[in-house]
């Protein structure tokens, strides 16, 4: 998380990106509005408010970093009463390693957003992103706050996931439908990058709502399952943030409609809408990774055969925040020694003699060393594609996990180096 | 390390490079030749061989990765014999990840040498750097060792620098004197990086001789307290080789000039000698950092009042190997909020609320927020100079590391990117 230089930027946006962006209809139940702020960026929005008019039930995922910022502390506390009545989010200042002006600061904010939505303050849960270590002044937004919770309206999700982002170069949102018991229900997300990601319980930011009435244990339990593939399968830079928030709000208003209310996240009504969330996880999540700093193609590790999905989670990580890896991708340089380099430094059960590695569909290497039919033009074609599957058979047993980052350009390095010099 | 892009590296010497190489004489007992095999690099030398006359003492510290090289795997088993009569080393291919071919070509390196020197195969230890996965022809060079071993003389440490070198822009030799019992010895060594560099028991590779009479048993127990602190304190990506090789030969010839013969390790005649190993490494290790891929800066951390060393590596660590740390020094910009994540998500023990932060003399953090002292125009003057001191004071215990490592640039991505496209 950049946001120091995200005005010096090229205005590009990733290669990435989506060819468009996706119409993303309302959620019964939940109200947005945003606002120039003017916290740290000119020109564009920086403050999201989203109002329940009823409570809902919310589950969340928070960061695990020994420095997390005031605004996860808040959550933190607040998600154990599983009630929300609004979220405010701000970006262009992480409220991060602020001390007791940092505390001051949320309990303001809160405090305002509780007044002019009418509930409590620990119905409000708040997520900040953008510099760390810089006062944030409350006074900067709370006096637009009545004016957006009224004029908030449902169909603004777009403006949502434009208010969030730092050096993101294109909103992320998604949508699904599921269907619980036969009543159609919806899941909508929102999620920003684009730098400082290793999650360790969610991405820097991510916000998903659905309309299905939903207790808050369900929804936490459904949650975390979804997180472990998708969120926490997401790195960028290996930079775990202060500030990773990932929530879910359930309006409930399905129910209306016939949908059962579900209290256990383990009843098999939820299996349609268990599959949504986590397609929906999965896909925010690789809408991270292809908007990370500087990228130009995404990369996905696969191991299979190892010890188990831990370890196979262990050695794709440090396949995926290899600095060699990722540059010999930048390069199209189908330079699977280096693979093999990050196999051998990630500390998990491995021989060497067993391994096989694949670019795409070229096995590259094979039983410890080059595959005998290796080709380098057809290696050197696979790595000219967006996205580069890299898959490695540890050949020991039947663990597996699959990971998604993105290539290490000059641009990241120009992105988060400022060059004041 | 990156030699496939070596030779498309700007032939620039890095800034930090110290101002001249230093002359290292001799040590008795060991011969030097270097020879031009033409291996990979077309000019330049890339096949050293140093011969002892009589048998040494010999003591080793190897990679930990789990896929070593060949090398380092007939290091490895040599190194129980703890007698040496040569060593080999090639620049340019790694033989490593390279299967039944790797071993022919290190049993045929080892016998080739062993015939031209008058020894046994198993008294000769081979290393080899380059790049991984490429066969490696022992015959490009096993017709050269007859008469290398011949013309070998005393005074050639520089060239055997000098032929170790892979993407490294200067040689790195030092010496150092110390006296044991009052009869001065001397210790050379060479090392070379300069990328894949975050060694986990030694730097890619690094050779030092004596002429003390000291066992091999006693070398072995120096050298692994001297590694701790230095080559296993350094990194400069994260990426630890397939290759790294630290060897350490006594000759003993120190010994017809009085010197006493020592096979303890913790003898107290050795405390002059332990010192000037533990300087020697040190400053070995930190030329390897300051010579990193496209290194600008040289960045020295240090955690104090962590819970343990232990705790305080990891911390240190975290933040040298930070890629987000690595650019903000690179662009002299003093984000110190980038070390406040590079602390929280090492995952060791921390209060976010006691935490202190130092760039150079300038404290920039303090109790958890900015210091109410911070100026902006002093952390940027600090940030100006060619080595960036971090020091973070965890403030739980007396824990504390320093860790070695620089900056992250655009030329490290260029160097390693290849940039095929």
């Amino acid at each position: 998380m950049s946001t120091k230089s995200a005005s010096k930027a090229a205005p590009h946006v990733s290669p990435l990106a989506p060819a468009s962006i996706p119409d993303v209809p309302g959620i019964e139940g939940v109200r947005i509005a945003t606002a120039q702020a003017g916290i740290k960026y000119a020109g564009r929005t920086d403050l999201l408010v989203m109002v329940f008019d009823e409570p809902v039930a919310v589950a969340g995922v928070l960061t695990t970093s020994k420095c997390a910022s005031a605004p996860v502390e808040v959550c933190r506390q607040n998600l154990s009463g599983g009630r929300a009545r609004a979220l405010i989010v701000n970006s262009g200042n992480a409220n991060a390693f602020t001390g007791k002006n940092g505390r001051e600061s949320t309990r303001a904010t809160a405090e305002a957003t509780a007044a002019a939505v009418g509930c409590k303050p620990d119905e409000v849960f708040l997520a900040s992103t953008g510099v760390i270590g810089e006062p944030l002044d409350a006074k900067k937004f709370t006096h637009l706050l009545g004016g957006l919770v009224k004029e908030a309206s449902a169909e603004r999700w777009r403006d949502a996931a434009d208010a969030i982002m730092t050096t993101d170069t294109y909103p992320k949102l998604l949508t699904r439908t599921a269907s619980i018991d036969g009543v159609e229900v919806r899941i909508n997300g929102i999620a920003k990058g684009a730098g400082m990601i290793a999650p360790d319980m969610a991405t820097m930011l991510s916000f998903l709502a659905t309309d299905a009435p939903i207790s808050s244990a369900a929804l936490q339990a459904m949650l975390k399952e979804a997180v472990a593939p998708s969120f926490n399968s997401t790195t960028i830079d290996g930079d775990t943030s202060t500030s990773d928030t990932l929530l879910f709000f359930a309006t409930g208003r399905a129910e209306a409609r016939g949908c059962p209310a579900i209290s256990d996240g383990s009843d098999p009504r939820l299996s349609d809408f268990r599959s949504a969330l986590c397609d929906l996880c999965l896909q925010l999540a690789r809408q991270v990774a292809r908007d990370g700093e500087g990228a130009r193609k995404e990369i996905v590790v696969t191991v299979e055969g190892a010890q188990s999905d831990a370890s196979a989670k262990r050695i794709a990580m440090s396949i995926a925040n290899s600095p060699l890896v990722k540059t010999a991708v930048a390069g199209e340089d189908a330079n699977w020694g280096r693979v093999v380099m990050a196999v051998g430094k990630a500390g998990e059960p491995a021989d060497r003699d067993r391994l096989a590695i694949s670019f795409g569909e070229v096995r590259v290497a094979f039983e410890g060393e080059r595959d005998p039919d290796y080709a380098e033009a057809a290696a050197s074609a696979v790595m000219k594609r967006d996205t580069i599957e890299i898959k490695v058979d540890i050949g020991l047993a039947d663990g597996c996990w699959t990971v998604y980052t993105c290539d290490l350009t000059k641009d990241y390095v120009a992105i988060n180096g400022d060059y004041r010099s």
